[in-house]
């Protein structure tokens, strides 16, 4: 329950520490979505399936004193352990540790930087020394300047190449069947659906839509600062060395008012910096849900809860459990956790 | 056609300085769009007119090379003097005065605030000697620590009961009945529209969706910073006397790239504040359409351009013309300008 899968992977690095630097890419593969009579075929019966039936029925029943409009059926997903796998690290931190490799040939001024170094050698001891200053510095400065599009580009290839270590996938294989099921649940009962997450927008966005059935509008997280300027004849939008907003802990109830402007009635999370998104959406008026998805299978997927460094779930838990809000397990409550390989 | 009317209206404040310090509110009434088999009944036949039929013709015919995939049919419209009046001052604007002076009463702190006398006196000497910072740091001063839902409430209230100095009817019945028309008729052929605004986001979300069809997730604009925290037992979002983001000039496509992560492929506005949103509109490929309206009708509307201190028309009407974007004349292009009084 509470084993710390990092420890064995020589990271020692915290969410926020990597929340501040990186960044964009695509996918292969359009997970399928379960249907038939049960909407919601991957989840075993029990009272977390019977608690989303029972509230996706009171919110669309007419006349009913729970019913919702449609346009106020806000439903807020995290990403990273919600919606796809974060251990044993962040996808988008293994995106950027090959960019940077993949880009050193053409970028000789790294090569005696010790961040460079410690990120690309096979020293732990010299990659734990580093600050976050020092790490998100150099991944800012290093990738400043580059365009929207070549950000994009970058991150499509990316995880078209990429595989798991652990599940030898593609990232977006690794997907969870039943949130698929219960995304495309929810639009079918009138929810717009939304990703509030800490992970970069431009890193998200490129495959939401084909995956999750969740268009680049719909996706909220950490913003790079960028500048609008012309650039060889042409007007382009380019990266700045510095961060804009990180959408995580408290700052994802801001995040989602700036970009959404009305409060959810769900929320799933599966983290403490999903917490106050939870807060948040449950402080409002009138039928709500809040939902915490617990890694508790090291069969299927990863064990992993109040001593990792990677998705820690401490006091978000606790207030579920003092709350009543609904905490799904992995292990009990998910029939299938990834959908079928591709090919 | 150079005609300035903020000359006379005692108001020599620019835009930006405007746009710094403001926000939140709500309507009564909702203008009726036209249809029948023109779906553009209040555009006058013309270049115009034609421009836009032609466009989203060509964007929605499949297999044509010019067609656009749905998802990709993003239109982002400029509100102040593209949707609604501007003049004699930005609407947001009034609405600050206003509740700096309803607001007077409980705040005996303020009476010798060099700012509130100069914002509440008739003395337009003492106001047009105010600096920008002293403004907007009065104004950000005295509306931090408002939640979310009280500046919600302020707008709503003020909106349904305030009426426009030249017209005498409620702000949100000023709203341009050919560009309601318009966005009812990109819609129905499958395009999302947008608000990509100077105006800040909680002073347009609480009409936009009934007013214009639009709704909060889809409004962009300036962004004040905000905190969550517990305030009375209750998790809320508290105004910080601070700015987060000015979504106006070269900061809309930034603005754009932030929420929507996709280039529109139409954009329309009205002043040198939406320049940068056009160029970038129009840098992509394929089927793209510019817009600007031209405030050229002092019978019906206003007359204003290049030296107007309000909604400014100078370089980008410059660009506009050297480029070939469609200048829509307010006089010779649209029939009606609002919509029907609501009683």
């Amino acid at each position: 329950m509470t084993h710390d899968p990092t420890a064995q992977g020589g990271w020692h690095l915290t969410r926020r520490r990597w929340l501040a630097g990186l960044a964009a890419l695509s996918i292969a593969g359009c997970a399928s979505v379960g249907g038939g009579s049960d909407p919601l075929p991957s989840w075993h019966d029990g009272a977390n399936k019977q608690a989303i039936l029972k509230f996706v029925a009171d919110v669309t029943r007419e006349g009913a004193p729970t019913f919702v409009p449609p346009a106020e059926r806000v439903a807020v997903f995290d990403n990273d352990g919600t919606l796809w796998v974060e251990q044993p690290m962040y996808t988008q931190v293994m995106f950027v540790l090959d960019w940077v490799k993949a880009n050193a040939a053409q970028h000789p001024e790294w090569r005696d930087n010790p961040v460079f170094k410690a990120l690309t050698g096979n020293d732990p001891q010299a990659l734990h020394a580093l600050s976050e200053r020092e790490l998100t510095g150099f991944v800012f400065t290093a990738q400043s300047g580059l365009s929207d599009e070549a950000y994009d580009a970058a991150a499509r290839d990316w995880l078209a190449r990429a595989r798991h270590p652990k599940f030898n996938r593609p990232y977006t294989e690794l997907v969870y069947q039943p949130q698929l099921e219960l995304l495309a649940y929810l639009r079918r009962n009138g929810f717009k659906t939304f990703i509030v997450s800490g992970g970069s927008v431009e890193f998200m966005r490129p495959w939401s839509e084909r995956i999750y059935g969740i268009p680049p509008e719909q996706v909220i997280g950490t913003q790079n600062a960028m500048r609008f300027e012309m650039a060889g004849g042409v007007h382009t939008l380019l990266r700045e060395p510095k961060i804009d907003f990180i959408d995580d802990g408290p700052l994802k109830p801001v995040g989602i008012y700036k970009h959404i402007g009305r409060r959810p009635i769900l929320a799933f999370g599966n983290s403490d910096g999903d917490w106050q998104m939870l807060q948040y959406t449950m402080a409002g008026p009138g039928a709500r849900l809040a939902l915490i998805v617990h890694h508790d299978d090291a069969e299927r997927e990863v064990a992993y809860d109040r001593l990792s460094k990677v998705g820690r779930l401490d006091k978000a838990w606790d207030d579920a459990l003092a709350k009543g809000w609904n905490v799904v397990s992995m292990r009990r409550d998910w029939k299938q956790i990834f959908p079928p390989p591709k090919n």
